[in-house]
């Protein structure tokens, strides 16, 4: 049966890279790449760094594949998700079809981890439930932006035995800060939907590229760098075409007894 | 100025090391080692293995130091942590004082990410702000036993577009399955709080030993394998003596559109 390697590749710094991902690079003979498009260039010269780096199998060979853009989220946003998702999945299939032979092994790279807010999994689940092709899937785990940004910021994610919140930045928007996370921690936030907050006393450690060389971290009360943050989130955007950056929200001090 | 290391070095598995954890380890002249007494010596047999394999630096040495053991947690839990901490703190300051030359870089080694449920990072601000000794620190992440949960169940920690809450058992005790998460992780969990919970229709997925080779993994409905993975982990610790693990709990299928 052929053999997916789902592996996560850290956030950007490819020492990030753990013993595991780097042997799992190496089963492979095809690395799966994604295309997205020409403006995240960055990201996938970063990939090709990694690759020419880490890999060290002489039959390994790189396919890359056009991913398709996903449609604005409305009226439903599971509903687009769920179409875009079954398109990546019919391109998936020819893929692993068409480039494995058939006790063969491919590998897809993951920026961060394969189980936080990447649909990779969720995709190739989609492309076995589909039943054209079969295939023995492996993850391995890889460290995120979450991660990096917590190093950077010497800090814990958690306050002394308090819950953390994952989050993105439409939730926050919608929701406001959740009342029974100590720590909450935002992804995915393309509107500074911090800046949506009333509580200027709430600290937020925010950083952007994390892990990278460009990369940049910016903390404080909310009502003192909130401007700020979003002023230089806009102006690195701007310079380099694009942005991934995520951030802590909690409140000064740490929690009352309880 | 003295410089410290704090190390993420993965769930259990040596190959969760990073190259940035493994070039930390081999910049370091001194790997401070805590001892937590006899009944992890897997843990510790554990990390040797991790030095053993990856430490190539030939001026590099392990100094191993006393644990004070946590009190009960009556009546206060924070003010039990706190005089635990400072307990330890100066345990660290004669360390990096005595230990290290005035240049010199040491290394603390923590199992999974010294961001997620670990005081080392409380512990050394707090040997900082005693005054006595002035160092600068680096944190490198690691992979943690909620990635590792996530890898071999081979699944996003999150549903579509939805947040994740991490939580202690003893808060999941206290206050239940949380309205706002699509998907809550446990961790610290001494007394199977998931069999506290009223909805048997939820869906578990647990792992003890994550990473190693004793690793088990069970998962299903929890009116079906709550008690199957308690007496599961019962009979695991009886039989090594200590067991660590952590669960993710949801509720069945995708989530609503909203």
């Amino acid at each position: 049966m052929r053999k997916l390697l789902v592996i996560g590749i850290g956030a950007g710094n490819p020492e990030h890279m753990t013993v595991q991902a780097i042997n799992g690079l190496n089963r492979a003979e095809v690395l799966f790449i994604p295309d997205k498009g020409a403006k995240k260039n960055d990201l996938a010269e970063l990939r090709r760094q990694i690759c020419d780096r880490f890999v060290t199998n002489p039959n390994s060979r790189r396919v890359e594949f056009d991913v398709p853009v996903r449609a604005e989220p409305s009226p439903s946003y599971r509903a687009t998700v769920d179409d875009w998702h079954e398109a990546i999945a019919a391109i998936c299939e020819g893929l692993i079809r068409d480039e494995l032979v058939e006790d063969g092994c491919g590998a897809f790279l993951i920026w961060g981890d394969p189980s936080l807010y990447d649909s990779a999994l969720r995709i190739l689940e989609r492309v076995r439930s589909r039943g054209n092709v079969e295939f023995e899937l492996e993850v391995i785990p890889g460290i995120t932006a979450v991660q990096a940004l917590a190093a950077s910021h010497k800090m814990a994610l958690n306050r002394i035995g308090d819950p953390i919140l994952i989050t993105t930045g439409r939730r926050l928007t919608q929701e406001g800060m959740p009342a029974n996370a100590g720590s909450t921690v935002v992804m995915l936030d393309g509107k500074c939907a911090f800046n949506t907050l009333d509580d200027e006393d709430l600290v937020i450690h925010w950083g952007a590229y994390l892990g990278t060389p460009d990369e940049i971290t910016l903390s404080g009360r909310l009502g003192d760098v909130g401007k700020e943050i979003a002023e230089v989130r806009e102006k690195a955007r701007m310079e380099k075409g694009w942005i991934m950056d995520t951030y802590l929200l909690r409140k000064p001090g740490e929690p009352e007894d309880n």
